[in-house]
């Protein structure tokens, strides 16, 4: 009766508006890749029984308000698809009722307020986890959309497409994988963490005002995109970096251009977010090509894309613009990195004023998988009463 | 012999990348208002002497390079122009041989490194004396576009367009008065000097970068400023500030994005100036309407426009929302503003982590005429013998 999955994805860049707030679908294509389980996951657990008398979903230990109306669009949708699985007949009915209720427990194991676009990987692994509880095999797109719109992208693994669709129901705007995460196995992930502060500009309304009021977002989508979208899977088939990297970059930077477009305009870059632009640019002008790449998200951290033998010496210029104020030996997690020092030529290209603190830490990952089933009983986060287990 | 005058103007949004880099043209039409010169000015003495032996060039009491490539075009094409006149015989030649050496010296009141638009007022300051010097009376938009292409616009006062004009060699990219300084007596401006940082990103290839690799920044140019140019000026004469406003807020954040969507980007906002922008929208927010509006220069300062019968209260919640660190006597520059205090409502609206010393003055000013005559020879910048007096 009780699921589990693995679940963590970011988007790297390939981000866009919405094109219908409800269906939540959005005005281009978009590109992803899925972040190692290893470094970055959600863990969650799902469980329908005759017992449970309503609806309940616990976020990182805590019970949270299930009646949210994106929550509600999953519930709802994968039961219409749990349904239609049953009356098409084609197989064995599933063996639990519809009208059971759901209990929910899931958790990060980084931090959710990062920024570090939880919801895009606690959606897709709620999709996911739901599925296997209501017994559905059919494409979950749609479920996760309905949760977070890039939460479609982070059912596989690798490296992922939202195709945007043309249809008005959204029944074609789907992910599908473009390359498996074994596909460009040198290929890494650094996040950045910068200090966490208020976001200066609302993000409320969000997206939507983004295509009600940007001109150069809907040109950005009509005009540049499609374009970008063929080159950039080119690149990734090809496992040229150079090409990869310049396109993430630019990427990056119109999309939040076109957030400043936006009125009143939306600001996800603090000033640390543009001394890491300003690094990057310096360490690939010392090197004579576009070694490291940035892409930032809805929030100031940066997602660093590089190949694994320039970790070492990038992470270095890291420590030297930023240098850790408390935390030395906590500045790095995840993947190891050997240590490296700077050449004096670089530590002079790099013309940024040190700012200590300004990076918390760094996460080091690569590509990973989609979701994975746990089997083990003892990661399930829901108990035999359907309740959260106790933290250990 | 000493001819002296004095301006001051600010780009207010329109701005744009150049087309052509030596013959300083736009990629698009701008407009600006020209502040007073009761508070921010620059003054300029130029002379000329048979007994001059070279070129040369004092800015704020300093001895410059005169060779630099942006004023040599300047004298270039103002002698030009002086042989031109005296060639056509229409008028008395100027009394003065244009093979005569030129002494330059120019002041400003304001700090040139603050990022306040200095060059522009330079220019146009400069040309305009130089025109007197040499007995020139025509156009001058192309002598002060040779120095610093927004200067064409400072050459008249109130409301002036930069016509970006269709001719290859840029005779018909001039400056043209809109309305004059008396048009809107209501109209207030503030600036808000922020704290000087060194810019996190280069601007050092600047413009000519931007319409090379912004997709953005050719639509922008092409399909939207040609309609923003007729609805602003439309705005002015009818003196309706709030389409005024929410227009003037509109391109300045539409400008600011063109330069993220260059590569690598460009980026003139700080957190303090995202600060004052979240500060306007909710100040705008607490009373229902666009009572202030921001633009941003290519620097981190706001100029901020509003109603007279606004600036009290406005400036009360810049204080409230940046607490003057140490100069609170000194925070309020130019014109006089009478105290206000905020109310409770406005101050909850107030949606902002006060930052103290984050705005580090406010130059509160209008709008006022073009470049002036100084008929007074103790206001004069060079002594009879040609060389900057000694301050006093």
């Amino acid at each position: 009766m009780y699921l589990m999955l693995q679940d963590r994805t970011t988007g790297n860049g390939y981000n866009g508006g919405k094109r219908d707030e409800d269906l939540v679908l959005p005005i281009n294509s978009s590109l992803s890749v899925t972040l190692h389980q290893d470094q970055l996951k959600t863990t969650t657990t799902a469980a329908i029984s005759k017992d449970f008398t309503e609806d309940r979903i616990w976020l990182n230990g805590r019970e949270e308000d299930v009646g949210q109306p994106r929550l509600q669009a999953c519930l709802r949708e994968i039961r219409r698809l749990a349904r239609k699985r049953r009356s098409t007949g084609d197989e064995d009915p599933p063996p639990l009722s519809l009208s059971y209720k759901v209990h929910i427990a899931s958790v990060n194991n980084f931090p959710t307020a990062a920024g570090l676009a939880s919801s895009a990987a606690g959606y897709a692994c709620l999709a996911y986890a739901l599925a296997r509880v209501y017994g559905v095999d059919s494409d979950l797109s749609e479920v996760a959309r309905r949760g977070s719109g890039s939460a479609c992208r982070s059912l596989y693994g690798g490296f992922v497409e939202w195709q945007m669709g043309e249809r008005a129901d959204g029944k074609d705007s789907v992910a599908r994988q473009v390359a498996p995460e074994s596909h460009w196995p040198e290929l890494r992930v650094l996040i950045l963490v910068v200090s966490a502060e208020r976001k200066l500009m609302g993000s409320t309304a969000g997206m939507q005002t983004s295509v009600e009021t940007s001109p150069l977002l809907r040109f950005r989508a009509e005009a540049v995109v499609p374009g970008r979208m063929v080159e950039m899977t080119h690149c990734v088939r090809e496992r040229d970096f150079q090409g990869f990297g310049r396109l993430t970059m630019k990427d990056s930077n119109q999309f939040h251009a076109t957030c400043l477009d936006t009125f009143p305009p939306i600001s996800y870059l603090s000033d640390i977010s543009r001394r890491i632009v300003r690094l990057v640019h310096c360490f690939n002008a010392h090197h004579g090509q576009t070694k490291v790449a940035y892409t930032f998200d809805a929030g100031p951290n940066a997602v660093v894309f590089t190949l694994d033998d320039t970790v070492p010496e990038f992470v270095a210029a890291v420590r030297h613009c930023f240098p850790p104020e408390s935390n030395g030996d906590k500045f790095l997690k995840g993947l190891p990195v050997r240590p490296a020092s700077l050449s004096d030529e670089l530590r002079a290209a790099l013309d940024v004023d040190p700012t200590p603190g300004g990076v918390k830490y760094i996460i080091a990952t690569q590509v990973g998988p989609g979701p994975q089933t746990l089997d083990d009983p003892h990661a399930h986060l829901l108990g035999p009463d359907g309740l959260p287990k106790p933290a250990a």
